[in-house]
């Protein structure tokens, strides 16, 4: 490719659209897939291939598309289109970017989330060895409905809608995505003489390419994969992209050395971090922000979310480590057991049925089943700590703040509400009773009644 | 369309079929598909399109058979093919129906539930236009096998049977589906004049176009997809129309509202009813009789069954709502939860580990981690009522029938066998006793014999 | 089919690969499919099909595939390929085996593991028909890459790789799987006469069939389907194995009479039992050893592994049956409930939030939400006996070693840590104690410091 560094780059990102097809109360662009917003997507990709400023159109009033963006991408500039009045007149609504000398400006689309870097690099390419406009096509299974691309021995000649296509256009596969890099010294003038299309006077960005071949300019059109330009007006197609970036995520994983029984079952993000010889059992999902090391094993139905696992870790099945969860080596939580906010040393063992939040467990305790951290009195959250070594007696209650020394030994069915010193013993429950016969009776007086 | 509601119509449904290759002790057409028995599924189409009468034709004995009929369709009657001796002749077996009159009779099979009342409305209207007998087609992706739907002009004059078709009939891919509407003046005597087929003699339906068409009549075969007229022979095939019927669900949820990151894991029921900007994320099971408001989030492996979920709840992941699990707006039902008939207050929280059943959970209160409604003496179950804002510690066992009043504090690890009064403590615990040393000791005793 | 029995076989497991693709520590063969090792898949297939010697032919050093190939098949003889030089080098590493006057000599690899012994047998009918070599084919759904079989007359005449091939080779569809069985009095020979290939000096068994021709011998290609020959390079390849094992897997069980309303959602191991009239619901996942008999149901989200399950029984939702768990007829495992080495006699129950280890719970024994036997104390592990109808009140600490007589009573939330006697309460547990208005007070105290 050519040397793209030393050309400076514009990235306009449309993201005004109403998105009514959603039938959501939330922008559509801020919908998720594989836990990033959409609009997240595109301006993460953006910022992968290196540009020089990011200007976000957004429509009228939409301030949590506009908090959004800058969030993603703290240089962002926001303009907004007032009317709705075609793609062009959207680009057109960040003049002001537009105006300050760039060599390319690319065009995206904040719900055609799964465009990759490279792609726009091929874009960036194709300007940079000469054409004034690129539109970005792919080959459609079932074109019907698509805007064609018409090409004269490998160069781009029209932008056809279906609808203004004749038969040997309409029998074209190579579709346009919407995505356009165009010159950045020509793009006013070429979108300056779009002219209105149709009754509600919209301005399509397409017609800068037949604009750019009547000027004698050449155009180019790279082709894409028809999943990667895939647009999301509805939650179907919503999900269809999910599906793909999954498909991506897991396959990458699967190569890097991450064996999953049955990939289609694990749910991932899109900064899942992984590392070599894991074994994700089937059924798993990991939300946003987990790290998980080398050799560690997920085992069906865990949860994971903000959550980091060392190397050799055992989790699950039925695990949910929530944000704050950090395994060291070899530590295990078995089933039916939440972690919040919490480290659990090396070799420690939570092993079924417990709640552990607020707390740090240490190096090989092991806490028995149905263990509970009271962190919460309905005001404040309070800390336990659990020494290294010790060993908490199944279904007890530490009620923090407590402080359980190393090696101390917990009594199962204790309340610990005092801290317990190290190597120490501590009870806090009932003293058994026994009442001969009393089961039996009892059985005879219930089933009298009948 | 014609209108249709000035003629009179009879269903017939076919439900005689033995279902050996099922392989069970239940009768096949009561197998179920999306929470409802395929029998189920085609007497709701024949009631959504609106008809007069309906006719159930059943095998000999097939008491379990008939009394579901009924229960789905309390007119329904019941006839018995004695013998089975075909699909003309199971048809005949519901004679007296036949004989009151009707305008149009339709003919379906219990063990083809995918099919949708707009597809019978298309039927019903080829008689409403003049067919004498409509056969429904589809077009198959591989024919082999089927009858082949032989039409002239548009109209049908043929069904002939694989084997008994030649080369040319063999190219076609329109194929019988076997639903069949007739006109319900004629169908006794098209029936009557059906003969035996074949060594066991049985009578086929089929042939009813070719009588008609000499008879100069005219026949029709409206199209419906491949999917809808699938037929459940075996397991496999109930679990691919379990598939389609999954996919019907999904998509309309999603249409309407539904965020779903991955459908393929989402399991709905026939009666789901879900609002808008609802999320579902991966592997949630919904069965039967579960209303969702809006705004909601079912999160990762949940389970919900005869609940109800008001706006804005939260439940899962983890969280298992059984008959009678009732949640007001804005409550939380978190990890390892069950919750089953119990009313759980506006803004409540039951976060972790729990067990509430029969039980009424106030506005706002607060059940710790591990809480445990003890409802059940082995004989008879008893109520628990927690007032609003009561705020229960961890690892508490209430015994019913209880009453913990509103503003309540229960301390962690109770057992509590008494009411509460409002806005007072109660704790039922054991003093804690702590023992220095012992833990050390304990491990030196045990690490000796070895 | 030629009657095999009368003639000796020799299989060559080639199982040498280097499995660089996987990116793991664990050599390629001993990853596992549907709960079992390729490696293991491969020998039982042989085993299957009955022969008389196995050689494993594997990588200097790889005595983790040496074991696990002498502990899946016992009398298998492991010899060593010194240099990785192809295909028939790989073979004449177990000349000794091959000296031994075989009739049939069957070359398979360990990393194609989806291989069945119908497909074996066949191959060796075509010896058993007189060919030398026989090559086993699959048409390619796309070709390219792979080395095609080429017939004339329905003989093997050649084997050409792609690189090698001609337009009219390479629009063959029919391709080399690379299993081949040769004439165990010919496999010396044709093996010692292919010369080395490529710059790296390599032998290929494939030029067997070539020189066998030249040499006037006949040759065959069976073919077997795609799938089945499937080769394992990396992880991805692996899930694809697995997706096609567990297709087989649930195809089997619902034509024997399992329902799966999701089978893509249920994950079953090689060695899995399942009767008739089973249901099995979403998200279930069975590891190796479970038998389930007749009638039982599998809720959702449960996890089986080393666990027999008796007739109608009920497990789950959320229920995890580990090693050693038996479930007596009609016993209920409910939600979010673990058992590990336990028997759980006739319709006893044991319906949520409880962990069971190391136990016996006798007949029609209710064990109340929350138990926990309490098995181990840091050092061994002990028994809990729960006698015949014995209720254990919820929340309650069974301390082992125990035993809870035959009708005894347990109360909720407590610590037993004697034995009770049969028909006796127990309670261990502390009094209730209320103190008005503290609620009131400790939230107007929490609430002042904001």
């Amino acid at each position: 490719m050519t040397d793209l560094p030393s050309r400076r780059c514009l990235a306009v990102v449309l993201a005004a659209g109403e998105g009514t097809r959603m039938r959501s109360a939330i922008p559509k662009v801020l919908h998720a897939v594989a836990g990033r917003s959409m609009l997240g997507h595109v301006l993460a990709a953006v910022a992968d291939v290196g540009v020089d400023g990011v200007a976000v159109v957004i429509g009228p009033g939409r301030h949590d598309v506009a908090q959004a963006a800058v969030k993603a991408c703290p240089t962002a500039r926001i303009f907004v289109q007032a009317e709705r009045r075609g793609t062009a007149h959207a680009v057109l609504a960040a003049r002001d970017a537009l105006d300050e000398g760039y060599d390319d400006v690319l065009v995206l689309y904040a719900d055609v989330p799964l465009i990759e870097a490279d792609t726009l690099r091929r874009m960036r390419s194709a300007l940079a060895e000469g054409a004034a406009v690129v539109a970005l096509g792919f080959e459609a299974a079932d074109p019907t409905g698509y805007g064609r691309l018409i090409t004269q021995e490998g160069a781009l000649t029209a932008i056809r809608e279906h609808k203004d296509a004749n038969a040997a256009e309409r029998a074209v596969t190579l579709c346009n995505s919407g995505l356009m890099a165009i010159d950045g010294r020509k793009a006013l003038d070429l979108l300056g003489r779009v002219r209105p299309h149709n009754a509600q006077g919209e301005f399509y960005l397409t017609d800068a390419v037949e604009i750019a071949c009547a000027d004698g300019e050449r155009c180019a059109a790279p082709i894409a994969s028809e999943a990667e330009v895939m647009g999301v007006n509805d939650r179907v197609q919503l999900a269809a992209a999910e599906a793909v970036a999954q498909i991506r995520l897991r396959e990458a994983a699967m190569r890097a050395g991450v064996t999953m029984q049955a990939p289609d079952t694990v749910h991932l993000s899109f900064d899942t971090r992984l590392g070599r010889d894991i074994v994700i059992e089937p059924h798993v999902v990991i939300g946003p922000g987990v790290a998980v090391a080398d050799g560690a094993v997920l085992h069906s139905f865990s949860h994971l979310e903000g959550a980091t696992v060392a190397a050799g870790a055992n989790v699950g099945p039925y695990a949910r480590l929530r944000p704050g969860a950090k395994l060291a080596a070899g530590a295990k939580v078995g089933n039916f057991v939440e972690i919040k906010n919490a480290d659990v040393g090396e070799g420690a063992k939570i092993s079924h049925l417990s709640y552990i939040g607020d707390a740090s467990v240490g190096a090989g305790a092991n806490i028995g089943a149905g263990t509970i951290t009271c962190n919460y009195d309905g005001f404040n959250k309070a800390h336990t700590a659990i020494g290294a070594g010790a060993f908490i007696g199944s279904n007890s209650a530490l009620v923090a703040p407590v402080t359980i020394g190393a090696g101390a030994f917990v009594g199962s069915g204790s309340v610990i509400t005092d801290d317990v010193p190290a190597d120490a013993l501590a009870l806090a429950r009932g003293r058994q009773f026994v009442k001969e016969g009393w089961a039996k009776d009892f059985r005879a007086a219930r089933a009298k009644p009948k």
